[in-house]
């Protein structure tokens, strides 16, 4: 069969590789995972992150296996132990689930049938990212100046991401976008991985702290912010990375375009607003100073306690559009 | 004559001593200046810093040498010297032109003089700290939750600082006070500073992130802003370290009284407003990573283009009080 290749994960000749998104923007390494045991631990290292590249990553290596002659016993195993890979990532799950299904029918066809399903499951993820960047065009200003705030491109996905997915389609376009990058910290997946990637796109882009939003605003440099979500409730609050909230306030005190931009199974239809999203609060390591496969500062006095809640609620009286792959919601749209 | 001694420059026997600020929080290390060289050097690294701190070094210095019988030629050209060692330090030209004064009267008792001055600057900015904290002390909330930016302590004046000097008097007066630590970057004063500063006096802190105050503020969790101000408009405006006016809008959205606390000095009568308070860009590296003593980590594209405003401007519309040295003004009492 033909190789598979995206941004941030690849199959050539059976073989999974991923790119090790710890070293970016320093190194560009690519990280075989020829065993079960490599891929989980690229999964669990944070390698590939992002939740539809870890799904897909290991749907890919669940392929692999199968084109090596891995017998079905042994293939389901495998299967439950890449589920169990990342508790959190729904993506994961729902993939794996889709290839039990398929591997556990035991039909004499199985193999091509999971074949279909993994490519089924790579061309969805690309082609939900085209409709986003299509809807997320029809709406936001033309030649933008974009603030958008962590990672949300084609490194976390088998296409071009999600907000990040809108502005390189109004490159490609043609239009004269501009990006303000927030650093995102603590974890800084915005000066690690959007500029990097913005870099490789060729597209302007300026990194900042994120203190700075709101200076470029009261200034008139930004003409709208893009961001994603990780869980949208059915009255359209959602969860998103720490400090989406803030930049929401500013930029509706500013009369500045707020949009997120998801797929539609971002949204939850059992939660029904922000205050039922459970907030994750991470180790105080992160705020004391930074770690990672790029080296390791800390400037905070030892022990010093912190608050590190990894994601904030944006109501929905604060955005201006939800851009999914089915089209562009309004606050008309959601349940109140 | 009696020794000076503050919390981060001290006269012992003659010999200035600064505690070097870039080493903090990780080590308490005294540098000694016994030459001209040495203090300009510890001025320039930045081994003393805040505008208040450095102008009293460089004095005490001044007063050092003319106890080890340093001639008046030499002496005033001691004072230029030190006087042009940090262009932008206002207090430090102030200062100098005082010092400059005594000396050049030539009279007999030049030297007493010189002693009484010295102690007179030293003494009015720990008298100006405590009226800002008096002041300060009769508008805040009463045992408040107090979220503050940058770092506004006793390291950089002779008493007890600015805004953070009102949180160290609540704590004085039995109050039950905890601080919302903004790490403040590029340079984390916040996290670098501050929280050592309040670990060293027992008061409760909490670091965070610049990008976690406004999910704070919408849990209900701060009761009030405190910060301080580089220079203070003719109409109440204030430029403060970048950060600064984020956190004013976020206070007004969510209700939350903002205050800014300086001495009246701040205050420049030739600057009409906001628009004209120049802000200093610079240099990209800082927002790259970050760098000094404590260590070296860039965690950005190399040559990525940055945005790097050393101080933003909040507007006087956006502030509940001005907690100066003689008193607090509201906003009835400036221009408009």
């Amino acid at each position: 069969m033909e190789d598979i290749v995206a941004t941030g994960f690849r199959l050539k000749n059976g073989l999974v590789s991923v790119l090790d998104q710890q070293l970016i923007p320093r190194e560009e390494v690519w990280v075989e995972c020829p065993t079960l045991e490599s891929m989980v631990h690229a999964i669990q290292s944070l390698k590939v992150r992002g939740a539809p590249a870890i799904g897909i990553a290991a749907s890919l290596f669940v392929l692999g296996e199968s084109m090596r002659g891995c017998d079905v016993a042994s293939l389901l195993q495998t299967v439950k132990i890449l589920r169990g890979s990342r508790p959190t990532a729904v993506n994961l799950m729902n993939y794996m689930d889709r290839l039990d299904r398929v591997i556990g029918e035991s039909s004499a066809e199985w193999k091509d049938q999971l074949r279909l399903e993994v490519k089924a499951i790579v061309e969805e993820d690309f082609e939900l990212c085209e409709r986003i960047a299509e809807a997320g065009v029809s709406v936001v200003p033309e030649n933008p100046r974009v603030l958008t705030h962590c990672n949300t491109g084609c490194i976390a996905t088998a296409g071009r991401g999600t907000a990040l997915g809108i502005v390189t389609k109004l490159h490609e376009l043609g239009q004269n976008v501009h990006v303000y990058v927030d650093e995102t910290r603590p974890l800084l997946q915005g000066g690690r991985l959007t500029a990097w990637e913005l870099g490789k796109a060729g597209i302007a882009h300026t990194l900042i702290c994120d203190n700075m939003a709101g200076m470029l605003m009261a200034h008139g440099k930004v003409d709208c912010v893009l961001v994603g979500a990780d869980r949208i409730a059915r009255n359209g609050d959602f969860a998103n990375k720490i400090g989406t909230y803030s930049l929401a306030v500013l930029a509706s005190y500013h009369n500045v375009p707020f949009y997120v931009a998801a797929p539609e199974t971002t949204i939850d239809r059992h939660c029904p607003d922000g205050n039922s999203i459970p907030i994750e609060e991470r180790k105080p390591e992160e705020v004391r100073g930074f770690s990672g496969a790029l080296g390791e500062l800390y400037w905070s006095p030892d022990n010093v306690a912190t608050y590190n809640p990894a994601f904030d609620v944006t109501p929905a009286q604060l955005v201006s559009g939800w851009i999914l792959d089915t089209g562009v919601k309004t606050r008309c749209d959601w349940d109140s």
